[in-house]
């Protein structure tokens, strides 16, 4: 696969591209969840979202087949003149963001360490759990991240493949929804964990259900919103945030014609949207 | 995405090629329902099987990327050497059989027409119920073939998109699988159909529960297995059958690594299989 990345340059501080968009993708929707938390916190930032719906989901996938999706993605994403790139996929996150860092030389963001880093400050007792894809959790990156922030934290881990599909169906309130969560949910919560990292970004339109099935005493914590603060103060630091305090647009672009979900979710978001392309990867 | 179509020829009957293997496809892993099938009729016939695990699941893809993907992997299985192509997905043969039955010329034979002629032999009240995912209930394709045959049948069908996902897991017959299928499956009830088409190659996995759920009134049709009868016929009527009764093999090949649930399946369907490769599609 190597000799099929190319490192492709980016010098956005030749130009002023403070007014070019802010690239995210994720493998389908669901980073939308981190879209609309741009949004509340950089309400002037253009964004260009690009769902893979052709693809989705990445979260039962090899990592060799992620970072190729990824960096496939990224390189659209630049021909969008994307002037930093957010990987709104845990996923995604997890699996590619070294690579993708390693061959492209704008700023690229994941939504790990945020979260990760959310968590230790949350945490009283010390005991995270970790909810996220199959792949995200067999990655162990959380659990990497999360002993870099703090050595005494203890991971507890629970993959949740069924989320992403009843996310996708709009089941968010749903009774078999309540049942799957329980299951997942009550071995993390018999080890006696204080804090809960969403670890997937389909899992913030489940909140409401997740709090209410782990009660007052854990702390939720929704990477997505970690993820939007980051963003911010990488854009300040890089002098990369917009000028002009102007309205700013929202463009989804998807690999493939399936819409259906996105309405759902940029509902439940009160995420609009100016423009939806679909564009085949071939 | 047409220029990129090229008519394959190939020609059978010039060599003999009746031991070469009968190349089976499926989105992922769930088309060894008909593998399993194909070896209860044909127990001498060698299969070759692609998984396409990359970019599972079809089921809520469109018509233009389902049928570009079909095309990748039918050309896939003629470098294998296959003497026949059987589509093993309800989602695939839905939406591209007719594209890849006018761009090869070797016998390509879908999953739905065996199902819906059964089912309209199965019928006694002419309420036919179809369960499948949303790509394939969406397409018609059942509705179709089903009054193709019958003109007085009533269908009467149901996308469910949360089967396959709960097969992938294998919670063949766990309380929240019975749930859901209650769910998806009493308006049908209510309907008062006779006969049930399972339209996708999941769901014979799902047979116990789901025939406990319909009770012993209804009929079930299970696509794989009248798919199996009638490639044998297909077989014999092209002079493609194997000539030696001698022992045959199955040989996996999956377009990304993630193989959890190839060998749940396997293992629950009683099939050996001889190799497994993966194989990017780059």
């Amino acid at each position: 696969m190597n000799q099929q990345i190319h490192h492709i340059c980016h010098t956005p501080l030749q130009d002023d591209v403070s007014h070019h968009p802010i690239g995210v993708f994720d493998s389908g929707i669901g980073g939308l969840t981190v879209v609309a938390a741009l949004q509340k916190h950089l309400p002037h930032e253009n964004i260009i979202y690009i769902g893979d719906t052709a693809r989705v989901p990445y979260g039962g996938k090899s990592q060799a087949t992620v970072t190729r999706y990824s960096q496939e993605i990224t390189t659209l994403l630049l021909a969008e003149k994307a002037k930093m790139i957010v990987i709104a996929c845990n996923t995604a996150s997890a699996l590619a963001l070294p690579t993708l860092t390693n061959f492209y030389s704008l700023p690229i963001h994941g939504v790990i360490e945020p979260g990760a880093f959310a968590a230790v400050k949350a945490t009283r007792n010390g005991r995270i759990g970790v909810i996220g894809t199959r792949a995200t959790i067999a990655s162990q990156a959380y659990q990497e991240a999360i002993y870099r922030f703090s050595q005494n934290a203890h991971v507890l881990s629970s993959a949740c493949p069924l989320l992403v599909p009843l996310v996708e169906e709009g089941l968010f309130e749903d009774e078999i929804t309540r049942r799957v969560l329980e299951r997942y949910l009550e071995p993390l919560l018999l080890q006696r964990i204080d804090t809960l990292v969403l670890g997937c970004t389909h899992y913030p339109l489940l909140k409401k259900l997740i709090a209410n099935i782990i009660g007052p005493d854990v702390t939720l914590v929704d990477s997505a919103e970690n993820c939007a603060m980051t963003v911010q103060s990488l854009l300040e630091k890089n002098h990369l945030a917009r000028k002009e305090a102007a309205p700013s647009h929202l463009e989804v672009l998807l690999t493939d014609t399936s819409e259906d979900f996105l309405h759902i979710a940029a509902h439940a978001l009160h995420i609009k949207i100016a423009k939806v392309r679909i564009s085949t990867l071939e």
